[in-house]
């Protein structure tokens, strides 16, 4: 029998840079809003790099506190950079380490999703529109 | 009757923050692309903000210099902040002051568009897949 988790014992965090500029949040907001329709059983929720909270670390510990005990990070980044590249992984050891007992998934930036691609691609094509 | 622009005298400029990592711009350069396709008469180009290079006011002065009378600026950025409400501003008033015969639009950023927060949220949702 293959071992599954329960929707409820897993989560997603949508992870971003972060602004000074409150404002700069809504699309995050708005992306896991639109996540929590689409997924009622799923825990979604934000985390941030610098200047807004939470931290990736607290999230984490927030969610494994829940019962959570597989965590996919998906960074809301227009690319791979150094940010993913190098703060990223060392957040996620520290995040392992802390919870051992808590299976973790770092996801290739949004950017990087042929899907994301070909939506802001139709948008640029409209901005004449 | 209407005048118009046609596709040959018209560009959009997919303007990005830039990284000193150079794998940062692959989406961009995707997004371009994907964009070409999709409408060949159609001229887009990169620029950025810092980092990477055309600056903004390079793509814009060589654009106009081959005859475009017609700049869509959009901001490959996830979120209105800082940067979009001071920086860019700024820069589309300089290339309105170099060029007073082309007329200008600036799109919100990306992130702010309903089709891309649908396809960011269906690759966040697909994290476990």
């Amino acid at each position: 029998m293959t071992q599954t988790t329960s929707p409820a014992a897993q989560a997603v965090i949508l992870f971003g840079h972060g602004a000074r500029d409150p404002e700069w949040a809504g699309p995050m907001q708005r992306i896991r809003d639109t996540m929590r329709v689409r997924a009622p059983g799923q825990h979604v929720e934000l985390a941030f790099l610098e200047f807004m909270s939470p931290t990736l670390d607290l999230a984490v510990d927030e969610l494994v506190a829940r019962g959570v005990t597989r965590i996919a990070v998906v960074p809301v980044f227009l690319a791979q950079g150094g940010h993913l590249k190098r703060d990223v992984p060392v957040l996620l050891d520290a995040a392992r380490q802390r919870h051992p007992g808590c299976e973790f998934h770092l996801s290739l930036a949004v950017g990087e999703a042929p899907g994301v691609v070909a939506a802001i691609a139709e948008y640029g094509l409209s901005a004449f529109d």
